[in-house]
């Protein structure tokens, strides 16, 4: 290993300016993705934190035509529950552009967090046992910083129920 | 707002280091940080993304001795629980090495999460009512990278009752 690095306000401004520009992108051009770019991605992403280093975190792919369309049909359900307590015309567009990222963004993955996992010695997890999760999430934001710097744009939708995810996807559901 | 930037392989490859260098550092030289510090880089935390915006992250700096000296004690009470299955030698070790750091970090700082928040619109907690956390989870970890990218070691404990530490901090605990 190398000696730690330093880094400079030439760099810390960049990942000001990359903090700033990470959005929740919700217009996607439907182009697929550069060849290999999801593997290099999620190669950084193992570099996130997670509790007892147990990288608990899970990314499928969802590519098959069925698969997406059950993920949409979840995210229309759950999206009409949580809505309904919205201002009617903010409401539909918000579900507008939403819909609209899931069927344009050439490339969906589901996250999830193996709190089961062996990795890591069952450090933290024992009294927060959210802190897989949170892992997880840590996996996410980097990323999407990390996308961000390739110039690929991410969005993050949280309006799914899990369980019915995992089935659709079968994976394994695990904790909760 | 200035348009969009273009991140280049030269950042990418330092943003790649950053991550490789973010640590979840535990011993600490216990010099006070640069004044001003901290009020910085909680500036960049705000950038971090949040469910509907919400911005539900809420810091607390704990530098009252009395209030230091009760979260090393929930730290004690909770890690003896928590190592109570692993291999002795190994579990002295850490908890020494924990103990050193909750000792010598001149800073330390509670993030709890807000869900009672009137930001946002109530948009995605309702699905998933853990976002909350997760946008305090990514809060933290952009701290973290940005503390790094600023030559700040930060290490995360989780081996606490939230709801001590809470009472501890005379801090509301929503939600859970």
């Amino acid at each position: 290993m190398s000696s730690a690095p330093v880094f400079d306000a030439a760099f810390r401004a960049r990942l000001r300016e990359l903090l700033i520009w990470r959005r929740d992108v919700r217009r996607f051009r439907p182009d697929p993705l550069p060849q290999g770019s999801i593997e290099k991605l999620l190669e950084l992403v193992c570099l996130a934190p997670s509790v007892g280093l147990s990288q608990p975190w899970r990314f499928i792919l969802v590519d098959d035509p069925l698969r997406r369309a059950a993920v949409r049909r979840n995210f229309e359900t759950c999206n009409a529950a949580s809505l309904a307590g919205q201002e009617p015309e903010r409401a539909a567009q918000y579900a507008r552009l939403k819909l609209a990222g899931l069927d344009d963004a050439p490339c969906h993955l589901a996250v999830f967090s193996d709190r089961d996992t062996a990795r890591g010695h069952g450090l933290g997890p024992q009294t927060m046992s959210e802190m897989s999760e949170y892992s997880a999430v840590a996996a996410v934001h980097t990323l999407w910083l990390a996308a961000r710097a390739e110039g690929i744009g991410m969005g993050w939708v949280s309006i799914l129920d899990p369980r019915t995810i995992a089935a659709v996807l079968e994976s394994p559901l695990t904790g909760n």
